[in-house]
């Protein structure tokens, strides 16, 4: 048995998604560029997918710039705050994506931008008052990044009370949504943000794909010079199939996106209650109150015993896939900066299990009964009913 | 009937390419950050698409760097030219595609550099001497951009002699070979560039996928931030099936390069003859010799004609796809820069048509009726046998 329980670091495409993008890899391969029918063909599929994107996440066509994926999203915001808004200070967090963490470092070293953490408070989450003060001492114009939902404990920003706050104090808001994207309703009237990211391969959609919404009010020049493409923002021949998958994968996710937050949740609470009422000494990182916490990932810190040093070895070969921490780092030795960066208990093994629409019941009882093995000394007698 | 001679704005994506992709675009997603399973297979797939592409143009698997396409890789090359290789000098030409044109005198600007252009011949070839005259008097480091095969005339550059050249002044050499790739034989080791660069797109695969190759001597950091890929250089999740679907493509085309070539070559040829047999006062813009010009590109200068200014429109209405300069120009009013750069007759109409092995003779003659149709009153009384 397979089972996939990584979808914080890719999701599965969803088939109706391959289906939309075939016809563009095959007859209507045109250069969006072109003036004649190929080119036109291919033009129109680009500006109906933007019209869709824009339309779900209520905001305009022209605030929308297709990336080869959220982490270019990501450095071009961070780029621009710097190099177009004249920011001077960057206020971040120690648990951003390396996308968001890495640039905001380098850029700040190089163009010597002070450069600002906020605090967190003992579940995880950004402590609001902290963010205030920072933002209140800010030298010049201030950039604030902070990401909706971590990849790797799930715990989820109150975007409006951040973009309020940020507003107030004259300072642009940076959200990196490439986790929550398409797995909650984003509307960019009332949330009131100047740059969030996606990436498409996390909702079912193609991988290479995404894109930075930046609001209209913000004048911007070249991000990538070439041929004029996305109105002269960032050159380069479009990844037609790729815009075209991105705007199916969103548009499958918004319709039935309650259906999918309840189906997804239901599986992480009944992960969560088959844990506690199982195993002996079994803790969470971050916040798992459903409001506050992504509904696809859980990120689970088990208790230290003769096999747990093999633990996510030993998942893999039953077939079950998961994480120990970010994909991106996933190969890497050293403790997660997430894990660090909110002061979670680092010396016990942990997974990250992050689900999807495609996940199951039986999948869930699956990885439980493989982890039933590997932990057979730390069950519980009698668990809990 | 509809006849595609635009392939240098794009090309049809060979059916065996979108065979190899699918896979991927189905069961084959992981992460190729993933330590599990899905993680491992996307991983293997994409070093050993990194191991084909090294093995065609004869270099290291480590020079490779996939990107999201040409022009994000020339913005790589001029980027690293300047800020970590410190070069004071730029010398290109003023025919560069705008992913190298724009990039160049942007970051001169910026970062107060040297810009210097070479000058060309007659036929729009560069100028050697001038171009040894540039190396011999630049400031400090300097990095020449000149690119292989032009898109809008189809000049080559003699890679060889400006690679030997860059050499003996210890300048940088980069050539935008996006054109060319996978159309001609590349062999690193012979040629001793420092940068070259790729897009799938332009010989059958897909779009959103290239790479720039980077010679193994020069030390660079990060250029986009991220999670680590590309170790370390360029962040991001990859586009895996669009990088399988580039290494499938590139070994469709090394396998029958020499036949596509004289396929194509034979099918530019008979072109030229017949609209010269056929036509009064036709020209060519560029060098047509066939060891001088890029044998996927035919620049025609038609006479003028009261019908002529709607030339590119009557070809589209009966079903021919062409091209009135660069697909990413060809919605723009101006003049085409590289006609003014290489000092071209602007004054007459004239249709860039570009072929790939997928033509047919069968296409061009069908090209060429409609063109008599355009052109009545400018054909010859007497065809020339």
């Amino acid at each position: 048995m397979r089972v996939y329980l990584d979808n914080a670091a890719t999701t599965p495409i969803d088939p109706e998604v391959v289906e939309t993008m075939i016809p563009y890899l095959q007859d209507g391969f045109g250069n969006p560029s072109s003036t004649h029918y190929y080119g036109r063909q291919a033009k129109a599929a680009i500006e109906t997918s933007r019209r869709t994107v824009a339309k779900i996440i209520n905001c305009l066509p022209s605030e929308i710039i297709f990336t080869s994926g959220g982490t270019e999203a990501d450095n071009m915001a961070i780029n621009i705050a710097v190099k177009e808004l004249g920011c001077k200070t960057i206020i971040t967090s120690p648990i951003e994506h390396h996308a968001v963490g890495h640039t905001v470092e380098n850029i700040c070293e190089e163009k010597n931008i002070e450069f600002k953490l906020v605090k967190f408070d003992e579940k995880g989450h950004v402590d609001l008052a902290h963010l205030e003060e920072l933002l209140a001492n800010a030298q010049g114009p201030a950039f604030v990044s902070l990401m909706h939902g971590n990849n790797e404990v799930g715990n989820l920003l109150p975007l409006k009370k951040v973009s309020e706050m940020c507003r107030r104090h004259g300072a642009y808001f940076h959200s990196d949504t490439v986790q929550t994207m398409s797995h909650y309703k984003f509307d960019m009237q009332e949330l009131d943000i100047d740059f969030i990211t996606c990436a498409a391969h996390k909702f079912h959609g193609p991988k290479g794909i995404g894109f930075l919404y930046i609001k209209k009010d913000i004048k911007i020049g070249n991000l990538i010079f070439g041929g004029g493409q996305e109105r002269g923002f960032r050159g380069g021949t479009e990844n037609l199939y790729g815009i075209v998958g991105l705007a199916k994968a969103m548009e499958i996710a918004d319709r039935h996106l309650e259906q999918h937050q309840i189906h997804v949740q239901a599986l992480k609470s009944y992960m969560i209650e088959q844990l506690q009422n199982r195993f002996e000494d079994i803790k969470f990182h971050g916040d798992v109150t459903p409001e506050k916490s992504l509904y696809t990932v859980l990120n689970v810190c088990f208790p230290n015993t003769e096999k747990s040093n093999m633990l996510l070895f030993t998942l893999d070969l039953k077939g079950i896939a998961c994480s120990g921490g970010s994909a991106c780092s996933s190969g890497s030795v050293n403790a997660s900066h997430v894990l660090q960066g909110i002061k979670a208990d680092i010396s016990r093994p942990n997974a990250r299990f992050s689900f999807s629409r495609f996940t199951t019941k039986e999948e869930i009882d699956y990885a439980l009964e493989v982890l039933v093995e590997v932990f057979e000394h730390n069950l519980k007698s009698t668990p809990v009913a």
